[in-house]
């Protein structure tokens, strides 16, 4: 077993920079599974983050905690470009700042389309290029041309900031790339965020993607959802509604109910929705919010597909750069956006 | 909510007839979730199935417990099959018994299709018809014509007599029935033993089945799969690998190898393998017997589809009939039959 090379994991990056504020109320140890990889192991039988418990009082506050997650999380990006051959370029789209992420190696096939890639982080986290290394996951295993959406963050921004910026970029690439040639995914918010812009794009009489790649979508931000609570303290990413993870959705939602579709996708009407593929673990806290949406996706007549990852806590699929449900993880997103997207 | 009006929940059956010999070592108990219809609503706030934890000590000792289990199983069967307009004849074929049912509206396009059903019970339970609920319920919601295998059960008859019996049946049934009209189905044991069954088929040269649903299958007979530690005492209806259950893999196992992909499919070579639905729920203590199948079968590239069931234990997709959750059930295996089999 070694230390992955590319990427600390989120975390450990954790440990290093925040103090917890309460101790995890129900602890649950169970043995690491040795039905995945070791590279996966070492992450399941990590500590739970010691950051989710954290509770920013004032918009400084939280500033100051993205920020820190921020400074660690972008040091492993430059040698993960490197090491997959990926290109990466500031940009703006729309009046939004992107970052565009190319493979050397772009096969002939994936010229002329392109994937929109949404970033977690509960709307507060990963800021500027902090929440890239999904997008060049994407780009160097997937070999596909991605845009990355840096959309404002809460507090300063709250909703609809994230998923308006989101659609300007949407609405902008419209003009030069037919939506038959485009998909989106993301990750957690991100997964949300990818949903809430198909059920947007809708609204707005805007053609819709040609596919969607949900991971652990946040599809609830209320808690509501059986994993909220039978995997609270077994995921050891985000542990618990009561961390964090609740105040975010407060914050980004403000005074909105948390249960409109555009904050929680899963009461959205999904008719007409085009090829989804969710993913999550069986340890996820998200496990829910990600069954729920593809129960009702397949309800719906949607092709909707679902991946679950033995052992998985919430996203770490995309935390460690050589496991190899990494590799299966994103070979899997190319393969379905190279099957739906013309 | 009412009380399902065709067939008594396993659950509560159990706490009729046996009582437990031991207390759950670790009772976990969460809200019932609310994101379900109220009849699994029902299902998921019930008791832990009493008899979970039932050691029996001799061959008539689980013959006891077998049935008295079947005897009360089988008393809702009649009204099921009246209520879903379903007709059942008793046969033979390749020597082994079986039960043909049959919807009286079996559509055109299924008039020369069959599917093979194989009735969980942990290869000891659902003697005679006590296991053909789920046959019944996929003929009259599917619109199936269902052969349903009444194999041989252990202590009496331990490996491999019961994937012999399958066998026996698959095996006669091509002399009339082209392989591509072939489906194979079935729950938890039943589930495994349709995986099992393809990979005979394979090593024997028969043509493999056009599709196969596998229902919460159980890939592992050993305590391997992390769902078997972190839904411990969540699922209510299995409960625990320490109860009947791990006694009914080692007497039907006897000396061999439980990791023998005969016994557990998750260790066989699925290359090859025909279009494969998974189903379970999360919940269910055989969450990761599903998707590491899962997993392994979409690494083999064969066109592996699953479904997790929102707060859903062991199989409980078929324990209700007039559950929203189990027409949603049978009418996703008869589309994806209906796509697969010529």
């Amino acid at each position: 077993m070694r230390l992955n090379k590319w990427i600390m994991p989120v975390a450990l990056l954790g440990a290093l920079l925040v103090a917890p504020s309460a101790a995890l109320a129900a602890p649950r140890s169970f043995p690491t599974p040795q039905t995945v990889s070791p590279q996966l192991q070492q992450l399941i039988g990590a500590e739970p983050a010691p950051y989710w418990d954290i509770h920013p009082q004032s918009a400084a506050e939280w500033k100051d905690w993205v920020s820190s997650m921020a400074e660690r999380a972008v040091q492993g990006l430059p040698s993960l470009r490197e090491k997959l051959g990926v290109s990466v370029s500031p940009g703006n789209i729309g009046g939004v700042p992107v970052f565009i992420f190319t493979p050397k190696d772009l096969p002939e096939a994936n010229r002329d389309r392109v994937l929109l890639n949404l970033h977690g982080g509960g709307y507060v986290l990963g800021p500027g290029e902090a929440g890239t290394q999904e997008a060049v996951l994407m780009a160097g295993i997937g070999k596909y041309r991605v845009i990355y959406v840096d959309y404002r963050l809460a507090p300063d921004f709250p909703y609809p900031a994230a998923i308006d910026d989101a659609m300007s970029v949407y609405r902008e690439l419209l003009e030069t790339t037919p939506a038959d040639k485009i998909g989106v995914f993301g990750t957690s918010t991100g997964g949300g965020m990818t949903l809430i812009l198909a059920l947007r794009a809708g609204a707005e009489g805007l053609p819709l993607p040609a596919a969607l790649a949900a991971g652990t979508p946040w599809t609830d931000l209320t808690k509501t959802g059986d994993s909220y609570f039978t995997n609270e303290g077994v995921d050891n990413v985000l542990v618990s509604y009561e961390g964090w993870l609740g105040d975010a959705a407060r914050v980004y939602a403000g005074e909105h109910d948390l249960k409109d579709p555009m904050l929680s996708p899963v009461y959205g009407d999904v008719s007409g929705f085009p090829p989804t593929l969710l993913t999550s673990g069986t340890r996820d806290l998200f496990l829910s919010n990600t069954v729920r949406m593809h129960l009702k996706l397949r309800e719906a007549g949607v092709p909707a597909d679902l991946i679950v990852f033995e052992g998985m806590s919430h996203a770490q699929y995309h935390m460690l750069g050589d496991a190899p449900e990494t590799q299966f993880h994103f070979q899997e997103l190319a393969r379905f956006f190279n099957r739906w997207l013309k």
